[in-house]
């Protein structure tokens, strides 16, 4: 094991003031090197991906083919920001033209966006390259025309400092200034803490536990000068079994679900925590199926010792609930500090609670079947019962009126909703919502995945009466860059005529 | 004087769950009725001006002019919501066709906004209409889909207990459920304290003081479950004026300035604080001429005892500074209570720190002048010396470099960029920015007036796979309201064609 670095205080603040004067500097330049500089760290990525997917293997036990994949969609994810940033999204440009003759005369107004400021991003340990020292934070920062100061997790330090040099080399090739990006590691929260409470930092981006997001947010909320902390935390994200499906479909659903909860060892966000079933013969049988599945699936190494024992820890707290039976578990691991056994549990919808503690998301190769005793009990459990979720899936048949309903009780609750299909997989394009009410995340007006993401980094400035020639370009009367642009109400492309 | 009834806490949980029965249901129905109440309420309060006004006159000792011209925008928002919840705006309609030929395959990804939830109001002071219980946030969130719980300001209760019979009365007429709106009243900070707390709350729009804001926003930050907290709150509003310009204008300038800083008793949020000058002859001349018309502005009633006696303690305090020169004074009150003395002070630039605390906020008729020693300082001061601000101005001429280094020093702190005018008076429409880094604001990334204000009480959602008539209007694939939808990353207005 490779011993953790601890980044000085001081250092921190360093790096987060050099990002704040880059930042300061490229917003008076209207800065475009956002984009080059993430196809160029893209790149970079990709011609050292034979040499980084072996240390992640080595420093998480993930699989060769994941990490591959993995590397892709981080590769993929950076260059689709750059064509995003080139096309002009997140610019959102808006002009209402002046109308002297109204009552109170109305100036010219117009506004569009500008970077926040340098982003803190904490790297996640369950994707050391998607959401990792390159993934989504760090590129969706870059993308809004933001430094970052990223974290490296702490389980895998070896590739998050390899990943910082393929980094550090790519911004030197772009021609970009340094400040764009450093690397700050520690074991502990001290390092996350002092980086997050940072005068210059302007956000941050955090993928992990419930516990680690709502401590960074306290922070956030209570520093002098308060800042958004985006933190993407645990996840139940239930998935709903109408009868209908059950009988027609059993065998395939308790596949799939078998598929997505042992997974990757069950290391995902997106991992269906909590299975909601009616109590019959069709359910009783998809069930059976997935238990005898969870017993035939070996003992998974987890990404770092700390995390087997908390999963460990979780599974046996859950079956310590009078409420639950503990229905299958994995062979015996051999490997007790990493490796782990999947576990299935149960329990009946009727004893649980608003918002039930015990549906809380376990992280790792553990679900929970929801017992409904009728129709009206499933809709319940939706409505009431299951909390803020990333994901709400609803396995259903076709003219099955209740999947709708069911669709319609979850809204309110999740991110994203998924119709006969599973939650694990997140497909990165313009419409990914991969965010949620809390405690799937602090801010569930944002995704972390998908193009919006950059969102999370913008603010608009309005500009009153302000001469063409000391606009930005996105709102010139010639319209320079082309941008789709909302005015006086309508959409258009083309240039301002003034009457 | 009226006294301010307390709304007990039990009432206060009985009118937010009432809001989230309601926000879940209307959430499942596609409710649609937002616009339809929006324009019943207008109707309603356009109306009852002649009632309203008397009202808020005896109320606040604002003017009648000003009275009616508030109503006015208003009812104004409150249609141009309403056209824009008709017009679709505010669903933000993306969609990803699916490819299955992709690796990993590609499901069908759509996204849309839905509400966040029953917003809490906290209905301001100083625009007893226009930021009141019928104000901008009650409208925004109304558009958006969320039913409201209003805290009326202590200072106006008669007037918020007529406005909000006359809501209640529109929500009647316009055959909506009556917790769409309810309101809530209390001096102190415990009611407000208890609304922003009541579980069945998802967020909360404050207008009014930096003390009263960041204590919501810790309150929000603090709760079990974390919601945002859009809080309005002070700013200095700096204005510069190049050398250029003062040689120019000055008198012009100086007349503009003092109409800013004494009109409506400085009780405005964009009423200009600081004033920076170059120490030329030309600019000691505007500031001799704002002196002698601050000399000439008779002492004004303000909005409530409580505000007089904070601006005169304000005033006061800045005035103890041994940095700063008391320059000149109103003609002496003849009401110690509630009429204000007008003032103007100043402070030498080279004395600053880094966000100064003597630029801060004084609420009410008072402005510091800040005197740079040359171009450099006048820049400086713009780059380093103001806090975030809802505007900032820059007086200059034509070709006038320094003009452009100004707003470009003054972007990364404010919401607003004003060019040779002043930044009282908000236009509302699209591109209407009301908003600035903090202590302008909690959520620098929202705007409270504008038709973009509704943003902050929408979320996405996404839909993978749903069958169409299972997904909501805007994302179908016929596209029967006719939105605008970014589809697979290109913008139309066309259905969908499935290959």
């Amino acid at each position: 094991v490779t011993e953790v670095v601890v980044t000085p205080t001081e250092q921190i603040q360093l790096f987060a003031a050099a990002g704040r004067e880059l930042f300061e500097s490229t917003l008076r330049q209207e800065g475009t090197e956002a984009a080059h500089l993430l196809d160029t760290v893209a790149a970079q990525i990709e011609g050292r991906a034979e040499e980084l997917w072996p240390l992640a293997a080595e420093e998480t036990g993930l699989a060769e083919g994941r990490l591959r994949g993995e590397i892709a969609r981080t590769v993929g994810q950076m260059r689709g920001f750059a064509q995003a940033v080139r096309a002009g999204e997140g610019q959102d440009a808006i002009i209402d033209r002046a109308d002297p003759d109204a009552t109170p005369p109305r100036p010219d107004q117009r506004r569009a966006n500008v970077p926040l400021g340098p982003v803190a991003v904490f790297a996640a340990s369950n994707f050391p390259f998607a959401f990792g020292v390159a993934g989504g934070d760090t590129a969706s920062a870059w993308a809004a025309g933001c430094p970052t100061v990223v974290k490296a997790h702490p389980g895998h330090p070896r590739l998050s400092r390899a990943i910082a040099a393929t980094i550090e080399d790519g911004v030197a090739e772009a021609g970009a200034d340094p400040a764009w990006f450093a690397l700050v590691e520690g074991a502990g929260t001290e390092t996350g803490s002092a980086l997050a409470a940072a005068a210059p930092i302007a956000a941050v981006a955090f993928t992990g536990s419930l516990r680690g997001g709502t401590a960074l947010a306290r922070i956030g909320a209570e520093r002098p000068e308060p800042i958004p902390v985006y933190a993407e935390m645990g996840s139940a994200n239930p998935v709903f079994v109408t009868p209908a499906a059950a009988l027609a479909r059993g065998d395939e659903i308790a596949a799939g679900l078998a598929g997505a909860v042992t997974g990757h060892a069950g290391q995902l966000c997106t991992k269906p925590g909590v299975i909601v079933l009616r109590d019959d013969d069709a359910g009783r049988a998809l069930v059976a199926t997935l238990a005898e599945a969870i017993r035939a699936t070996p003992a998974q190494r987890m990404l770092y010792p700390g995390l087997a024992r908390s999963f460990a820890a979780g599974v046996a707290e859950a079956a310590d609930d009078p409420r639950i039976n503990r229905l299958a578990d994995g062979p015996a691991a051999t490997d007790e500090g990493e490796a782990q056994v999947a576990a299935l549990l149960e329990i009946r919808a009727d004893g649980l609670e608003h918002a039930d503690p015990r549906l809380e998301e376990i992280f790792g190769p553990a679900a929970v079947i929801v017992w409904a005793a009728d129709e009206e009990e499933l809709t319940a459990t939706a409505h009431d019962k299951v909390e803020g979720s990333l994901t709400g899936t609803v396995q259903a048949e076709a003219g099955d009126e209740l999947g709708g309903r069911l669709l319609a009780a979850l809204r309110p609750r999740v991110g994203r909703l998924i119709w006969n299909g599973f939650p694990t997989g997140v497909t990165v394009g313009h419409a990914t919502v991969h965010g949620g009410p809390f405690p799937a995340t602090t801010a569930s007006m944002t995704t972390s995945v998908g193009i919006t993401a950059m969102r999370r980094f913008l603010r608009p400035v309005g500009y009153q009466d302000v001469p063409d020639e000391l606009l930005p370009p996105s709102l010139r009367d010639s319209n320079p860059l082309g941008l789709l642009r909302q005015v006086d109400g309508e959409w258009t492309r083309d240039p301002l005529v003034h009457a």
